[in-house]
């Protein structure tokens, strides 16, 4: 009997594209159902009744939630082919560590940089920077500006500056293959014209290795078909800022 | 040739404690180093350059951060006995993600109770309810109080009896036996008494069957040997406000 996989997320979620991209590289078929998170469906409240969040992967009627959690999940399941973590248990440490890094670190500094206009948000900011391991919604940094944004945006390059440091000569952060850290920290780059945007820089010329690790990762079928398009999430990110600014 | 294996942290630290249970766990020979956070060594500085932060195993000149990752670490390298982490895939990903829920939710809500006192805190607060997922340093909410700190034990207790759900009739969260989801938990104990009094409520009397999970724990010589006197941590934490609220 086949099996039954269901992955509840949304388009624009780097945490769904994660997922979809790791199925991809098994080569598993599963059946995808977009969900309306004002208006969640009744198999996402049954499924993930703790936090209520997608994704949630759905394998012969069992959850699983937290996308690297199910990246893990999926590698371990579907491991005839194209592993993602490596075997060597400090080199798995290494993979979490980074794995985790982009998870807390980079998300932040992506959604503060869009949402980010003043003062309200230094105060949380410089808590953020001297708390390196967080992850915060960017609700919070909405409502502020200006020299905040500044800031915000050196953040998000030093950040992108580690990334591509720990990259190094590597083709992938998995080292000669496509692993859990490039599974990670690849769906961010649907962001990148949108963060280039917000914060009037550009990442390739920032970090030109990091986006040579970015097209080399885009050359992947189980990448590029699956990574939502820059300009949509541009459009979505602006018009969710424009309702938030009108409010 | 033995293994040498240094553990940098502190002793108050709840992430470290968790690698000095399942270290016990494991019957693992090691040296622990207390370090000064205002000071941090050489060794700390050179080991964990990306965050600086404790617990870090250093296993034969190898580092290894983040304290839910060395102990899945841990369970890979010495894997003769006491497994941590269960094998049955879906099974794994459940204990991870409890795991993940103690890390982020229970970490917060405890800051939150023993350092809240008011306004600038109800914000980030209520943020912080509406993504549940979230690790954010206590420090961002020292200088709040009141009502805004009735509120969240609160959190914190429904945190604490979502847990007793899930912890069900099973003796541990791991099963029948201590797995990584107890090791996870269990070193929050050192702070349920100044949860109580700065809280002024009783952690027995809201989540009686969680005690006796407590108890059960303590039983255990890996526990108990290792975890911070609870009046020493309550000792520790009034030095802090008193500093705090003097500045």
């Amino acid at each position: 009997m086949a099996d039954e996989i269901i992955l509840l997320g949304t388009w624009i979620s780097i945490f769904s594209t994660r997922v979809k991209i790791a199925l991809a590289e098994k080569e598993v078929d599963y059946e995808f159902r977009e969900e309306d998170l004002s208006n969640k469906s009744p198999l996402l409240l049954k499924a993930n009744p703790v936090n209520k969040q997608i994704p949630v992967l759905i394998h012969n009627g069992k959850p699983v939630y937290e996308s690297l959690i199910i990246v893990e999940y999926i590698d371990e399941v579907w491991n005839h082919k194209s592993p993602l973590l490596p075997s060597d248990p400090h080199q798995l440490a290494q993979a979490r560590f980074w794995a985790d890094y982009v998870d807390k670190k980079m998300y932040i500094a992506g959604r503060q940089l869009m949402f980010s206009t003043g003062e309200a948000q230094e105060t949380v900011k410089n808590d953020l920077i001297g708390c390196l391991k967080m992850y915060i919604a960017g609700r919070q940094l909405m409502f502020s500006t200006g020299e905040a944004q500044e800031t915000v945006k050196n953040d998000l390059i030093g950040c992108l500056k580690v990334l591509e440091g720990e990259l190094g000569d590597k083709p992938y952060f998995g080292g000669e293959t496509f692993g859990i850290v490039d599974v990670a920290l690849i769906p961010n780059y649907s962001f990148f014209f949108a963060y280039e945007q917000f914060g009037n820089f550009s990442i390739v010329a920032e970090c030109p290795a990091l986006v040579a690790w970015v097209h080399r990762c885009m050359e992947k079928k189980s990448v590029s078909k699956h990574l939502p398009d820059q300009h949509k999430v541009y459009d979505c990110v602006l018009e969710r800022k424009k309702k938030l600014e009108a409010e």
